[in-house]
């Protein structure tokens, strides 16, 4: 039996919006360490991997580990009946091959329960060992999300350069080339308004656009974001989930020369 | 001669966006007791009837009964000409094919008059006995309206069920089943959050969640709907208007095997 | 060499937004006095005048004159690029085919610098006597931009009929007519909110609602707009630019009985 109760329900709303458009259908794997998700984009070029930890729920029960099967789409619809601040329950009995979503508002006057079928799905979880980065940005995720969007209404690719001064994003299309420059900066009032940059040596990767601004809906989840660069990796650009884990989104660069989109070494 | 001036004219533009979709042309009548609507939507299943007293009126003066047939698309495009804060008046000339609006800015700076054609409308004028009903709940209309719209995310119909405890909205349909359960709940800071269920007999029925959304086009006009049920009868779907009248939506209940739309027994 | 160094950059935003829909490909003059346009809309009907004073940029150089041919939705498309409350800087080397815009965060932590290709753009610049109108009202821009987009939901033109006592607004259509008379009022608490006519002979004359449109685009930039109307000329419909210029749109009047529209006769 699998009962999983999240106080702040809005979170797995946001977490949702942040993979639906880029996967259709995943398994969620629950296990007594947690609940996660690692799939491949229905192209199969950008890798996500989410993890909500267990010590993240109110109450957490998970007897055996399943993987259940989700059109991430039907998913979202429900949890979009939910208001801002119930609290979700994700529920499944041994053997179903349905879960069940509970809602229930603050003031425990509505309850709402949503069932939904699960599929089966093939998936293999392809292993990402531990690696090191040339260069780790961490930045305002708003920030992040504007300098995504605005590059893509000139160009198709970023060019991510980082040097000790600063990050660099650059973009060329028809109606002429834009570079965009944020500089490190720690001594701001709030600490999540702050670029910081460790690097070991400079890097300077290209990406397709339509990837970084499918990864920049996660921007709701966190304050800030995480870019992971290195020339022989995929980036990894990562949103904190507050106290809980993560959603990880990995993307190989585009090879110089070759314009066409290669699928990641992961 | 007709002249209608009604200081707080944003409701005359809130009744009409929350009929407009449902009707297409309806008559007018205007009588000494009040302004009222009555008709059938335009595919024949639902009916709407309006009434606004004529005690609700700054200044009322209707000479001699008579009724007027708009077109209430037309008739919204031009209050939504209106200002927030305008007084509209309502004028007719005995005889006239026409109808005038008159927006009063706050200022007296502003003076608009419109002027709509009028049609001529066939239509009878159905006769709604009282009735007792099975049960009768108030909620939010708020609640009711968000209920509605996440219910039709997932099927078409929704059955309404109620017992003392509470009313239960569900509906099923390809991507799974929802259930939800508003509890009766007296004791509420506010008077207009409460959800309070007179119930003679439990009572459970279906309606096409279509009309239901479209009936709750109705909630800016009112903090609360009335939610009559009865099994031999129409629902009654009825938001007040303050110190005015309301807009009452019956409904017919779909019958069980029987999945077509059938007409109200009104 | 050009470099203009604009403090308010949403300003520019703002003046770009006026006329982009109005006009695809344009000149932006620049001399030592400051930066201008002068363009026909795309049908050849309408005409956009636009000064920004070289007084009212930060740092303002400009070696020689010098005419850039830019099409409006590209230099739009890198403008909304622009923070909000970032520093503008316009730039371009002599005999350059580029211009380069220049954001600059409040912060200085995000420099962006977008180059776009210049184009070569057939011109000729009109000569626009100071002339005597008829009648001039200044009214709030709000004001005018609803009663513009109002009357349009019901006909296609628009008649303005100045009297000592207001200013009134006309329109016919299919579904009836519309008439929206503002009165002059200089007694308000805030000077922007006044309608202030100055008639020296009543007039009436007819436009095409679609322009009045258009050219309501440039709200945003002043609370307040100057009709001028005369019966032998285009109406000039002003937005100033505070401290800094304007935009002037000019219209010529639909002939009576002629419903062609017709070219400004400026």
């Amino acid at each position: 039996m699998l009962e999983l109760r999240l106080v702040q329900g809005s979170l797995l709303k946001k977490v949702l919006e942040a993979i639906k458009d880029l996967v259709n259908d995943a398994n969620f794997d629950c296990s007594s360490t947690g609940f996660s998700l690692q799939a491949m984009d229905s192209s199969h070029v950008a890798l996500v991997a989410l993890l909500l930890r267990s010590e993240g729920f109110e109450h957490y029960r998970c007897d055996r580990n399943i993987s259940m099967g989700m059109n991430l789409n039907n998913m979202s619809k429900m949890l979009k009946c939910s208001g801002n601040d119930d609290i979700i329950t994700i529920k499944a009995d041994d053997g179903s091959d349905t879960v069940t979503f509970m809602f229930e508002s603050p003031t425990q006057d509505k309850i709402s329960d949503f069932e939904m079928k699960l599929m089966d799905i093939d998936s293999e979880h392809l292993g990402i060992p531990e690696a090191e980065y040339h260069a780790i940005v961490r930045m305002p995720s708003a920030e992040f999300a504007k300098i995504c969007k605005d590059l893509a209404s000139i160009g198709d690719t970023v060019v991510i350069s980082v040097t000790k001064e600063g990050v660099k994003f650059s973009t060329r299309g028809d109606i002429g080339t834009a570079n965009i420059v944020v500089r490190q900066n720690t001594t701001v009032d709030k600490p999540e308004e702050a670029t910081i940059i460790e690097m070991n040596e400079p890097v300077s990767l290209t990406f397709a656009l339509r990837y970084m601004n499918s990864f920049t809906k996660a921007t709701p989840l966190s304050n800030t974001v995480t870019i992971s660069l290195s020339s022989e990796l995929p980036v990894v650009v990562e949103y904190k989930i507050a106290e809980m884990g993560y959603i990880r989104f990995y993307l190989a660069p585009k090879i110089e020369e070759d314009e066409d989109e290669t699928k990641p070494q992961v």
